[in-house]
This record gives C-alpha cells, structure tokens and sequence, in this order.
C-alpha cells in the first residue's frame, strides 16, 4: 500500500479518527504502586487492530513499549493448561468470577483455591503450573510463548521486574497463602518471582493487537502463522478472559462490549472476538478499578462501532452452500456424442453435485446434509466438492461420515472432491470407517473428474449397449454424418494417419493450427498448465470425434496443450487439404463446415447452460 | 422427509443416540418447594436442537408440557429492554454476576439494585418494568412475547401459578425489600405475581428449542420469520445469560459447554450459540443448584461433540469473497466485435467484479476493502456485487460508503449491483451522501449491466472513434466479412428487410427456426423469461452482428425469446435461402459458413474462458 493519503484504507483512516477523537480524554491516573510504572508518560496513546487474516492497522504510539502485567494472566494461564491439561489446572485454580477487585485474594473457603486465573492469586498459582526443571527455563518458555503470539522476540524490562520485586509484598502473602493450601506444593517464592517476571515483559501496543488477534484465530498468529496456543485450549483462555477478565467490571463488560478482554496496569488492554479479530489499546492513565480510561473507551467504541458484540451474530448455516447442480445442467469436460448428451440432460438429475465452501461446522454441514436428505428421491451419485472450503472441524466431519453410510445402506454413492487440503476428513474417515475406508471413503482429485465417474455410470445402466472405450471406422466421424459413401470416398484419401503414444504431447501450446484431429481409437485429453506443475482439464475426447478444429477456424495459435491418455490413432485433415476442398469439393466442404458449426454449437450451448447455472 | 428410518437425517439419528444415552441418568430429585411441581414424571426427557435456518430436531417427550420457571427471566428482561431502554432498566438491575446460589437476595448494598436479572430480584424488578395499564395486559403482553418466541399461542398453567402463589412467601420478601430500595415504585405485589405468572407458563422441549433459536437468530424466530425481540437488545439477554445465566456455576457453565444458558426448576433448560443453533432439554430430575441433570449432561455433551463453544469460533474474514474478476475475463453478455473484444481483453483489466457472498460485517467487509486497496493501481471501475449476500449489517455499509468516498476522490469509479435485496445499504448511502447520493450512489440491477457500463466507458476512452450507437451497411456485417463485392450483390438481393418496435419479440421461444438475422440499426437482446416474470439477459447484439444462427444450424426449437431493445431494421437470411446456396452458390455458401463458425468459435472461447474463471 502506498503511503499518499488518499490510498490509505478507510479502516486506517478509521483508526486514526477513533485515535484523534480519544486523544483529548485525559481522565484518570498512571498507576504508581510500582514506581517504575510512575515514569511513564501519560499522554501516550496508540491504538491496534488486527484481523484473523492477518492485516495489522495502527494508530498513534503503537510501537511504545511498556510492561504487560497483568495482560500477561491469560497467556501464562494457557501455557499453563497445555503443560498440566484441563483436569489438573481446574485442581489448582477456579474458573468463577468473584466480583471482587483485582487484588483481592479470593481464595476458595475450603480447598484455598483461587477463584479464578485471572486476579493475582490465580495467577500466581498458574506460573506455578508452568513446566521447567530451572527458574530461568520456567521464564525462557514463558517468554517464547508470549513472543510466539506477538510475532516476535519479546524480553523482560529489567527495571519494571527489580521495582515489581521490591514492592510486591502483597503477592508474597498470596503465594505463602496458596502454599498453606497446598495449591503451591513447593517453596511459593519462585512462582511469585516468576509472575513478577510475566508481568515485566515488554510489549507495544502493536505486539497487543497481535497477540489478541492470535487468541481470536484459534491459537495461530495470524502474521506468522505459526501456532501460539493448543486450539483446544484457546476457548478455555478466552472463557476466563470473558468471565472474569475485568474483575468486578466483567458482566458490564460482556454486557456492553460484548468480547473477552483483559487489562494491565501499565495501561494495555486486549480484546478478543473469535473468529474476527483482536485489538490492542494503551494508554497509561487508568480509572479507579485500574483499567485503562482510554481503553475502555476505545474498546467500547470500537464494538459499538464495528459491531462486535460476541452474542450479535447473524445466521451463518447457509453460507457453506456455494452451489448446487445436477448432472443434468453441468457436465464433466468428458466431450459427449449427441445420443450421451441426450441421455444426460434426461438422467442428469439422479447425479448430485455440491460445491462447498467457507467453514465447515455443526450447523454449516447440518444445511448441506439436510439439502441431500430433502432431494434423496431423485439422488442416485452426490459428489461434495471441497475444493474451496476454509475450514472444517470434526464435528462436520462426522455429520459427513455418517452421511456417507446412510447413503451407502440406501445403494447410494457419495464421492468427495478437492478434500486432499483438508487431511482431517481423510484421518477422520480412517478411523471411522476402518475396513470399508478403502471401498466407502471415495476420493477424486477434483469434481470434473467425479462428475465424469458417475456419468459414465449413468449411461452405463441407461443406454443399454453403451460402453466407454471404443474406436471409430472412419465412416463413424462426426465431422463426416450425412456424407455419402462416394463423398466419403473422395475425403477419406486426404486424410493422414498418425499414431502417438500414451501421454504423448500431440499439440503444444503456442503451436501454429495446421489440422483438424479426427480421432479413430484411444482418447485425448485438452490440459492448461496450471501454476505449480498441474494441468487443469478442459476437454477430453474419445474415438469419433474431432478436436483442434478452432484454432483451424479461426487461425489462432493452439492455447491449449493435447495430450494422448492412451495408446491413440488419428486421422489428420490439413488445413490445405481442406482449403482445396473449395475448389474441387464444394459439397463436401459445405458438409463438412456444417458439420463443424453443428459440433461448436453443441459445445456452445452447454458452456452458456454451465455459465448460466454458475451464476 | 419420509419416515423410513434410513430417510432420518443422520442429525436425527444423533438426537436419537443422544435420549438413548442418557436416559439411562437417573440422578438428581425433582423440584418439591412448589407442591405442583413434585406431580412431574421423573423419567420425562426431551431434547430439541433447532438452527438459526429454521430447521427443528427433536427427540423423546419433546411435547410434554411443564413450566417455563426461571428460563422465562431473560425474555421478560428482553420485553423490559424494549419497553424502557437500556439506561433505566440499567438503573433498576445491574448486570454483575453475583457467584450466589439462585434463590440469594443479591442486592446492591449501597443502592439495593439487584446484582443481575437472572436472580430471583432481578427477575421481579424486571416484571416490574414491564408496559401495561392493568394486571392482565402487562400479563398478555409477556404471553405474547414468549408465544412470538415460540412460534405458537402459550398460555398459563393455573394450578402451578396457584401453587407457586401460595407459596411464594420469599419472593414477596424481595419484593418488599425492592420496594424499601425504590427499585420498584409501587405496590410490589403486582410484579410479584406477574414474576408468579411469567415462571407458570406453560411450554414443551420444542418450545423452548425454538425459543433458544429465535435468540441465536438475532430475535428472529428462525421457524416464522417473525421478529420476536429487537435485535439491538438480543445481545443483552445474552450477555445475562452469559454471565449470570447458570448462578454460581456461570464460570464453570461458560468454561465448559460456551453458550448462554438458563436453566428452570421444571427441569428445563436452553442454551444457545448465536448465529448457529437453540437446544432446549426437558428433564425434571434436578441436581443441588437446582439445574435439570440431563439437561445439563446433555448441553455439556452437544457442545463437545458439536463444538459449538462460543469462543472457538474459525476466522471468517475470507467468507465474504465469492469471487473476484476483471473485465480481461469476464465480459457483459453485450456481443462485442472482434475489435471491442481484443481492446477488453487488453484494457479490461482497468475494471474490477468482486461478486460477495455470506455476511458482510466489519471483518468481512475489510477483506474486501483490503483487496480493493492493493489494486489501486490498476483499478478505475469497481463493480461489487451483493445479489447473493445472506446478511449485511451498518459498521459493513459504512466501509463501502467510505470506499466509495475514496475511490471518488480518487477519480475512480464504484458501481453497487444486486443491492436491492438490502434496503439497508441504500438507507445508509442516503443518510450519509446527503446531496451526493443521487450521483455518487450508482446502482444497477445486475452485474452484467454495470459491466457493460463500465466496457462501453472503457471501450469509449481507449478506441478513438469507438461509438456506442451505430447502423452497419450490409457490406460491414460480419456475416460477409472477405465477400467480393461480385459476391456480396448476389447475396443482399436474396435477404428480407424487416422492421420491429422497441419491445417488440422477434423471436418467441419454442419457433421453429427458419431464419439468421443481421442486424442493420438498432440493438436486440436474448432474454431468458425467469420465475417471477423477470427477464435474464443472455446477450445483446448491436448493428452488424448476426443472430439466432443456432437454432437455423442445429434445427433445435427456439430455446430464448429476441426482443428489439431499440427501433430495429433486420437483414433475414431464410434457410431455405441458404440451402439454395449450396447449388447456386458454393463459394459464398462456404464463406458464409466459415464466417457463422468463426463466430461460434469467438463465443466459445469467452465462455470457456469465463467458466474458467468461474470454477
């Protein structure tokens, strides 16, 4: 992106309004209870927003850095679970909001556990959860954790920690208190240094917004792109963020803003919406409970704004349905004589073909299977293409798997395209369907190919006699129907015979056009190389039929490449020969040209069908 | 859906699985404190699933009915948002949870607000804020809202009302003490009974399914389609139910299963994911926090097995982007010449088509500014499409008005089509652009159109003397395009001159064809007629072009309608005509042919080209 104002996206200049606009509230005070928090200056002020597609935008002083303190509760208490697990960290620390302030002690009466991660004692039981045979590892893996979310190296401000341990008296009481209850089994004191220590690493405002943004990506920084954070565990940090994430503030909090957020005394806040995005405030000067005032207001702002309510969403379940088609409106690029054509346009619509995308989930994937369900009357082949899907999870994996042996009791076939990019229904169909994997779980590379499978099915058990490989006499052309046997006579000398081998190139892109291909036994595919190596199929051709005649038409270079998918023979016409025909053959080359338009008109009426459906 | 078991959707089959295995759990007592209540069947269980596409699962005794309790809490809170708006109901119940037990008193100490609305207090302020000039009306106007919710009439169980009446000394306790505080102005009596009334409604399983939907649906009751609580206010109750919704287990309840939830001592329970799902479970066996024990085992088992944690959501930012395209590929269903065509695919690229999809919020709309943004250099015509866009909310509005004001002062051009559908994109435009709408705001039906305005415009500064409007002489139809004049003096005497009206059909779908017309002046469209009797543009010609050639080669029936755009004069090439050709005139007969097919092959490869790009 340029830098000249103009070109600036609206969400910046957004951004940079929202920051004018809050830069004149200066109520509230920088805290001092640690004296080195006292040294900041008041006036700074940088705003960030990231999405969970990895776009950063900031505004004012996001490159400041400053101290994460308590922001830095959530990160640890999720490092903390992926160490222990649920089970035992639930042992240690609770997951009720107190509404109590955020240094109160709120020890469970009975067992001494902390209510909730988030005030200090929980978060002081939680670095004490933290893996590592020596302090400095303890505070070396919670370092790289944090710089995992932010993107970058993040390291500790030694000042803020040495004043953070002069003064933090009262978090040494808490920890003595959580040892009396065996929440600390050991000496309390390394754990408390070890908080002190969470809460001195150096972050920007910008480092925040990244770090928020990760949360809301399921655990996966969306810069980097590398996982921060178990996804698994990602619902319980943003769980106790939302519960209890702004003490006795955190159901007005919920209420009005609507996502999970967390606060330090330095002067940061983050705040998350899954799925969407993360932002990051700071701003030094902090209200009477000790949150940022410009914080909240920025916070709050923003989701009235932008509409970022976590419980204002609007309906989603039909938005995996990209497109729904029969057979008997979209065909494989497999090039059909007229009689199959026929057939397909009257049989097409026992062949299902659903092209998905965005997210699969539960209700995303319940609308695709209530859709089959609906239509199984007429439904004999579905293919579900997965070619542009997002995501998937294993709960829409089952509801597909479940699918597929409901259609299988019923004598019905499910085919799944484009699912290589998603290894988690494979893994998820292995273990499911374990013995019938191989005979159930049908894969095609894309739905061309799927579509082309369950034609030649159809035909198979509609057009008695029909088969799929045959070779052509001559006289079978198609280019040639309604010649008389003289005519014939007279055009089948022209032509030349040639033979190619399987996976032989027989035009090359770029090419003069010289011939029309009349093809006489085997079949020929028309592939585009595709970035990356693949070839995507536009056509495929068997005995009878002629390809290449375009570019002979209209003089163009071949844009396309041909290859031979068997063994194949061809009856070549030669531009000359054909230009000869004026002259010496009118009638045969009126014939032919009819023949040839007939054939372009075919091929045009079903790419206008195919356009037609596709939009 | 038949009935036949291998017909039940697979959903079906696992709320199936899911009453098997758990009614098997048998813990819990029903609730004694009101004597009405201990008459329920313990083994009564019902579960109901219904997404926010209006779909409804249900299993076991789904239709049994029993009391609403506590659950009727965040709907009447819902009714008393609406009746006095968010301040005062805020001045009257806060929105802190309080970690008590639910039958806690839980007022403010300073104010005697209390805490939340999902306690027994708060529930009563809030029945005490509800519109009506009488006892009953207030009462219809609560039955009323929970029947829109319900998607059907409810009414009250007397003998549980007379019951909990009777009985309800401690609720007129908390009454009195709301009174004392002024938190209830008057009598308190009234709303107390009201509260009586509002838990002794009467419902079943599917009730409250649908009623949990209908708040994941943004208050829409997915089943009706009507409105049943404000949007604006839907978050709120959410949020309570949130954050106050399971009393002292909130922490754990939101940790755990993620949805807002309620539970009633009748044994029912919702819970609900928005933009995705409601469930509701009915089981009366109660745990000691008064909570159905199926109802929660079950919501803790949907929500793992569904993962439908509110906090573990996929990033939805790409969603939004159907498809985007410049005019280099995908061109107006205008037929353009040769020329036109080669300077479209040279220049095309000046204009964009981004067709949009799904939800567009604000992270959803960024994706699509941000693509916008990055292709600034290239970019003059901007076309974005909303025809199949499900969802569109203000913060998305407000970043393409801001677009739309920066390419503008950028001298760039944003078209808006398939907007119709969303009056809310236009109220938006109005309310913003002010004097600038009417010119700024540029709206068309289709996507097709705005790119034929912006090809003509592009076509119009790139090819010097490029005309819109033009009549062609005989000799300049392409149709004799490489005709000698010798040629072209025996060919025009043959062709027929007729005239038609603007509007009027000069082809009727279903016509044998008998004639290939060349245009001389004016232009005529091939419409497709569609359900609702609108009319797809399939093509536009203009003077010199040749149309409805297909059916004369192929011999196929009309398949389009052909309509005069303008006052048009036809050239009409009759098949009979043409068929003489083949004795009479075999060279001209030959070029004819040639020219039809090299237009077919012109036709072929644009739409091959925009299928292409389609897939």
């Amino acid at each position: 992106m340029t830098s000249t104002p103009d070109c600036v996206s609206p969400v910046q200049d957004y951004l940079n309004q929202l920051h004018r606009d809050f830069a004149d509230l200066k109520d509230g005070n920088v805290a001092t209870y640690i004296p080195e928090l006292a040294k900041a200056n008041p006036d700074w002020f940088g705003i960030c927003l990231v999405t969970c597609t990895g776009t950063v935008y900031e505004a004012g002083d996001s490159a400041q850095p400053f101290t994460i303190q308590s922001i830095s509760k959530p990160f640890v208490y999720g490092l903390a679970l992926e160490d222990q697990g649920r089970q035992k960290v639930l042992e240690k620390v609770g997951v009720e909001p107190t509404g109590d302030a955020f240094n109160s002690i709120s020890l469970d009466p009975g067992t001494g556990r902390p209510r909730n991660p988030m005030i200090n004692a929980g978060a002081i039981a939680s670095a004490g959860l933290i893996d590592g045979r020596t302090p400095a590892s303890r505070l070396k893996r919670i370092l790289d954790m944090l710089s995992l979310h932010a993107g970058r190296e993040l390291s500790l401000d030694d000042a803020v920690y040495r004043s953070e341990s002069e003064t933090g008296h009262r978090n040494r009481a808490i920890g003595y208190m959580l040892r009396n209850f065996d929440i600390l089994a050991e000496d309390p004191m390394p754990a408390v240094e070890l908080y002190f220590q969470q809460c001195s690493v150096s972050v920007t405002c910008r480092d925040l917004g990244i770090m928020a943004a990760t949360l809301a990506n399921r655990g996966v920084n969306p810069v980097t792109g590398k996982q921060a954070l178990r996804g698994e565990y990602v619902e319980n940090v943003l769980s106790v963020m939302g519960s209890c994430g702004m003490y006795d503030y955190a159901g007005e909090w919920i209420y009005r803003i609507g996502m999970p957020a967390k606060s330090g005394v330095a002067g940061g806040v983050i705040a998350v919406l899954p799925g969407h995005l993360g932002i990051g405030v700071f701003s030094p000067r902090l209200d009477a409970r000790g949150n940022s005032v410009r914080g909240i207001a920025v916070c709050n702002e923003v989701s009235r704004h932008l509409d970022l309510h976590v419980f204002n969403r609007p309906s989603v379940g039909k938005s995996a349905l990209g497109f729904k088609a029969t057979a008997a409106g979209i065909n494989s690029s497999r090039v059909r004589t007229a009689h199959e054509a026929d057939a397909l346009r009257k049989f097409g619509d026992h062949i299902h073909l659903y092209k998905l995308r965005g997210n699969l989930y539960f209700v995303t994937a319940e609308h695709i299977v209530r859709q089959v369900m609906e239509s199984l009357d007429s439904l004999e082949y579905l293919i579900l293409d997965f070619k542009v899907v997002l995501t998937l999870n294993e709960s829409a994996c089952r509801l597909f798997c479940q699918l597929l042996l409901k259609l299988d009791s019923l004598g019905k076939h499910l085919l799944f395209t484009g699912a290589d990019s998603n290894p988690l229904l494979r893994r998820y169909m292995k273990a499911r369907l374990g013995s019938r994997y191989e005979t159930l779980y049908r894969v095609f590379e894309d739905s061309d190919l799927a579509l082309e499978w369950c034609e030649n099915r159809l035909l198979e058990s509609s057009l008695s006699g029909w088969q799929f490989e045959r070779a052509a006499d001559r006289p079978d052309y198609e280019l040639f129907q309604g010649f008389t046997a003289a005519e014939l006579g007279r055009v089948i000398p022209v032509l030349e015979r040639r033979s190619y081998q399987r996976q032989e190139v027989i035009i090359h892109i770029g090419d003069a056009a010289s011939h029309i291909y009349l093809l006489a036994r085997g079949q020929v595919s028309v592939l585009l190389p595709q970035q990356g190596g693949a070839r995507r199929r536009l056509a495929t051709f068997s005995a009878g039929m002629a390809f290449g005649e375009m570019a002979v038409l209209d003089r163009a270079p071949r844009s396309a490449m041909i290859v031979a998918d068997s063994e194949v023979q061809c009856d070549l016409l030669s531009l000359d020969a054909l230009q000869d025909l004026d002259a010496t053959e009118p009638v045969i080359k009126i014939k032919l040209l009819e023949n040839l338009a007939l054939g372009l008109c075919g091929k045009l009426r079903k790419a206008n069908r195919e356009l037609a459906l596709l939009e």
